[in-house]
């Protein structure tokens, strides 16, 4: 499945580029996840409803990588893409494209699950069949 | 009042710097906000013992605004320290010095009150008193 | 003069967001430089172009400040203007407003001038009649 | 090879923290950035004088990943250590591990290179021996 699930932009700016004069690539993950929180709220959610309505503590990251193919400079805009969603029982992958007029600038990806509070103060992965039904 | 009242250490990292190759401006205000935090941490206070002491909702900032006075490269060390504490009725005003191996680098300051949930989902000020007396 | 000189918009993104649930406040900063980075390309210039045509470094900042009206949270939109550009020899304040949904979120400025290298490693600030006169 | 080559720690500040109260994950990124600066720097080398020394443009980035193994929270500090290099012709591989008080928060890597300016305005990548020289 590589059809575009969702896709958004994002400018550079000055700020986000370090002393080689391109995009710091921390910058890059920033961009990542706002994808994601951006993709959420185009299906009518975000982190509180996540919280409300499934009784979440939020969206946990539990591994996020991406190669870096092209760099960006000050003034260009990131275009960037959901390419596919894998859902497991209690995490799902998210993979991103990023392009810049046209060019592959980015590959990236995240490995999100549903976090509640379990016992002892820990963190524990939730069921993402609610989750699921909302998005597909 | 101008002798130092509290002092921390930030290291100006190669990220933090702009294609300019200097410090990027935003990052002042991180470290200034920081060292707000350290400080209060000295005072055994945080966000949360905030909260759940004073019925805040935290450290809201009203104002910040600084004077750059020479610029910070990658490696070069920022210590700040806080040269004075203004209080007010609901409001404190806390005067920041940067330097860099000695030589002024950075005047800063932030106008800062406790916030409390107020009627209508707002955010109000709250009175100082219980704050100041833990910190003098 | 309070006519909007420029304008441009920035999301806020839950990574921009603090413990609070806010808009970090030095995030502000950057929105604002952004903003004086985007109408700097609106009259068709950028660092580069004003490293090559008026041999400076780029554009310092000496001072910059705000004031926080209201807080802002993720989902939400931040319009930034230019409402005035005073000009002084050396250097040119910049005064911003924010809002967000009409309602005034920010007010902001910074002071900047034309870095020049000067003897021994130093910047020192540029004439700025040049800058002016594409600006104006 | 997996016995520590370099150490360095970082204070998890308030600002790092997203509305979930937890370290913002692409923070832990330009950590793992600035590991590799300050374990550069230990060396005696920075971005400058990798390109004095070896004509080159900086030490690109081409791959990152991590995995998040527990949240952390403001007033953490993260330790970040190197354990392993794993060299190339024209690329190396550095694994990073972080701890928080003797608890596994993160394993992450960086896939990275050193840049020349190339024909057509293109960065290519260049040989290692001189820096792997200066490392080893």
């Amino acid at each position: 499945m590589n059809e575009n699930l969702f896709e958004t932009v994002f400018s550079v700016e000055f700020g986000d580029c370090d002393p080689a004069g391109i995009a710091f690539y921390p910058n890059y993950f920033k961009w990542l996840d706002a994808t994601f929180h951006h993709w959420l709220r185009e299906h009518g959610l975000n982190q509180e409803l996540i919280g409300t309505r499934f009784g979440a503590v939020g969206t946990g990251l539990l591994e996020a990588g991406a190669s870096f193919r092209a760099p960006m400079r000050p003034g260009d805009y990131l275009k960037i893409s959901i390419s596919s969603i894998e859902w497991s029982k209690r995490t799902f992958k998210l993979t991103y494209l990023g392009t810049c007029d046209g060019n592959l600038t980015l590959e990236g990806h995240e490995v999100r699950g549903l976090l509640k509070n379990s016992q002892e103060g820990k963190l524990s992965l939730m069921p993402l069949e609610q989750l699921r039904a909302i998005i597909e």
